[in-house]
């Protein structure tokens, strides 16, 4: 019918242009948790991730997904690209912003020309999109991800780990076995960048219902935007109480990635849980992040946002809530997890390894120790601020 | 009828969103104001009241405001929820925000609780809600307030009041009988919360409107938003020539000041007024804002973001603006005035008079003049750039 | 019919909201472009300008720009305006942010009202309203203009350019026959700014549709939307390129101009375009950028943020477009670039003269060296940080 096509195109774009706004969400958070001598240089991917991922994506990653381009006719074929392509940037974001202060912006956009024409799209297809897999023992459309905890965060958080691993931690940050804490450089833009995520996030997820168009459908919207929030405040206040116990401070930084954490966790199924439920899923993601960040740091996977605590633990945990919360298969769901996760770490593996010996992803220590501002931007982002450190 | 209820869901959304927006207004605005050494604190505050009030609301203060999760069938329950919940903590901000630079974490935390679940819950109860003092001599229920002058910042205002009353100056503010200025440590950050609040009012005042799923709702909806804005434009205006006259010099602080008196003073009958008649509200309300400030300053009252003038005056004018300029009955509103600033202020007070004496609100001098990020948090908000206060 | 006129009320509101968000855009790039020391001012500047302008408009310039209030019944009169008026202070901010650090408040305020009130309501007289030219020669109603190529960035540019002129470059930008390069003082607040505005686009171009409540209308939005975004992925890779391969750097701040250019570049014609044309649009947009802005400077037109590069080149390069890449008239598409130019230009360039004449618009050297903060507004931006420069 007319009228809800009308509405439904009318609400893609309006929760597209919430996702939109985590572009500099994300931007501003990252520029602000990373050293002022690498904060043009983390501007600089933001921009080129979200430029170059998207239009890798509208000229070949978009079709692979969803087989074509009149795949639906319930609402209008530009806004459902674009409310598509809006998703695409994230997944690179999550693996730029744990590599920061270390990795060149060249090899870092052919890895996004990776990712959006072709690593991303493949995990697209076989969940929510044309799915070369159905009736194969792989097929894992059962599993339920609504607005991609595992296709989107988890993606991105393979990536991530897998970057890691190769490019190794920043210069001087584990020496003598120690782990040397660097500062954020900027905490209003830190702030201002995960709350401008959580406003992005009502348009991810709540637009993920899909349509608006009908009463059950307008109750599911509301309900997703509403279980969606409330899982990030869950989120904030128990890493703000687990902070406190443990140190007697309040960490902002670790505040918000605990909402941020609480807010993939329930990215899921936000649809299918009662109104208190986001409130268990969102502690126990905070609580992953808490405990989770300084894991890898033991472990000496140097992740300066915190993404790896954030996407991909908590990927995982709110794929296994819609399968331990709702009446959706638990195993389809691990099923679900392991798919992507194989797919996309080796993929992933490969094409950063082969990126960064060709033409080296990981910036060298004597650039790094100059910042990544000046070698890669010839700029600095604060040239009148006298920098201490 | 269906048609009704998706449209409406889908404004209450799309309203909630733009309140929401309100808070990294709030918390841009306050970091921007305060220095440096505090900054930190401030913006933990303000994600911890997001996060705390909300919960509060949503666990206790809801069901007590409005009598049940059922108590309306135009929009969905679960947008009617997040409309209402993006309310709640702009109360406690206004209250923050004025007592900042000087403030504990914990201990406004507790307070956050009192007012999320109980203070704030009983005033929308008496106004918009349940009204459980119907029929008795204190029924306030005839006071016109759209979008709440009186129910939202004149109770955050009072609340502001009785904590600056119970915690004192900052250290240093008033000694020898002399003001000391503090200059405000980031003004961009200023500029861009208070521009992220005056479009939020956008979807607050638009939004009260409650529907616009007919012809003479989709009317007031537009006028409301036209009101809303034209009183921030003239707000602006009239405090921009009066710091002009006065002092040759264009004070950005105060101008942003005057354009948000102006938006205050415009809430409670937005959707009253003729195009012109915000002109005049408006302007008002800058005006009392100019002058307001340095009185409360002379009264010793301090408050580092002006949140008195702001909210609590412009919150009184507001609300008799309606009994003057719309046919409304004047004395209604100061009944309501009233009503509610004898329930909020002595309540307030007592509540954070027990608080302060139990776990200590105030921070020490010595605290505050290492700086409440240093004491509080543990981090520097901008650990790179040299302090020179 | 009811349900149209609702929707499409909805939705101007829905993109009034997003072009108001261009309001901290604009102010947030321009603040991050320009020194430290005049950081304050231009935020300043940037907030009059949407008080003053938005009040001229809605006193004077409305009604002369439409003949009337009532001239279109399909949504809320209300909205209308507000949906223009969101418009009006663009063009200013375009002038002003090209003759930065080097303009006084007050005579700028005075320009505010001359284009608020008159300027910029006969572009959109002659062009999208009343139209008093209408059949005598220099009727230009056959320009295909969706958004404002010209109306509202050329418009702009023409201004600034008279502006330039006047005034000349900032004091010690030249000298010597050398080009003195003035660093961005904080990148951060540059791209904040410039994703924000790239954000405000959407409701910009997509507003212009005018109506969603149609299908070919929802398409038609949704068509714009994506090519609107289309060509500023474009503009930022081909800058990006561009910069990288002549230096060997990534610009961040040149790669956001190229995405402004091709932003400015399709806002002619984003309906009427296949989804591929915007690339070549918007690549062209980026291209002019990198070419223009050392053109300028070479002819000591100093634009500290780029404006002449994005707003004028762009906007003519994007009027043409339409009369290359759809079947509106090449000729009709030149006509009304020329006839808006030569209505704008003398005109703003006779009124900047006599202002600067009157109540000296440029500061002079003494007030440039000291900077605008400290002259004009009384107030450091970053009272706190040290200044290198």
């Amino acid at each position: 019918m007319e009228m809800n096509y009308i509405i439904d195109t009318f609400f893609a774009i309006f929760s597209m242009t919430l996702i939109i706004l985590m572009v500099p969400g994300f931007a501003m958070l990252e520029a602000g948790l990373v050293r002022t001598k690498n904060v043009s240089a983390v501007l600089t991917v933001n921009v080129m991730i979200y430029a170059v991922a998207s239009m890798a994506f509208l000229l070949i990653g978009y079709t692979y997904a969803f087989g074509s381009w009149d795949h639906q006719d319930g609402i209008s074929k530009y806004a459902f690209f674009m409310f598509q392509m809006a998703f695409v940037g994230k997944t690179v974001n999550i693996m730029s912003g744990g590599v920061s202060e270390r990795s060149r912006i060249l090899p870092l956009g052919v890895f996004t020309v990776a990712i959006g024409a072709f690593i991303y799209p493949t995990v697209v297809n076989i969940t929510w999109g044309a799915n070369f897999l159905e009736g194969t023992m792989l097929d894992i459309s059962a599993m339920y991800d609504l607005a991609g905890s595992t296709v989107i965060h988890s993606t991105g958080g393979w990536a991530l780990l897998a970057a890691i691993l190769i490019m190794g931690a920043r210069r001087g940050r584990y020496k003598n076995g120690r782990i040397r804490v660097i500062p954020a450089s900027n905490i209003p833009l830190v702030t201002l960048g995960a709350l401008l995520l959580w406003i992005g996030w009502f348009g991810f997820n709540g637009g993920s219902v899909g349509a608006i168009s009908s009463k059950e459908n307008a109750d599911a919207v509301a309900l997703t935007i509403m279980n969606t929030n409330t899982a990030g405040l869950a989120g904030a206040i128990v890493a703000w109480g687990f902070m406190y116990i443990r140190y007697k401070k309040f960490d902002i930084t670790m505040i918000l990635n605990g909402a941020l954490g609480g807010l993939v966790a329930v990215t899921a199924g936000p649809d299918l849980y009662n109104i208190y439920t986001p409130i268990l899923i969102g502690a126990i993601g905070g609580t992953l992040v808490v405990f989770a960040v300084p894991i890898f740091d033991k472990l000496h996977l140097d992740d300066p946002v915190g993404a790896l605590s954030v996407h991909l633990v908590n990927g995982i945990w709110g794929t296994l809530a819609v399968g331990i919360f709702s009446d959706h298969s638990l195993m389809a769901q691990i099923k679900g997890i392991i798919v992507v996760g194989l797919f996309v770490f080796p993929v992933s593996y490969a094409t950063i390894y082969i990126i960064n010996k060709l033409i080296q992803l990981r910036a060298d220590d004597e650039e790094q120790l100059e910042g990544l501002d000046a070698v890669e931007c010839g700029m600095e982002a604060y040239p009148e601020f006298t920098r201490t450190i």
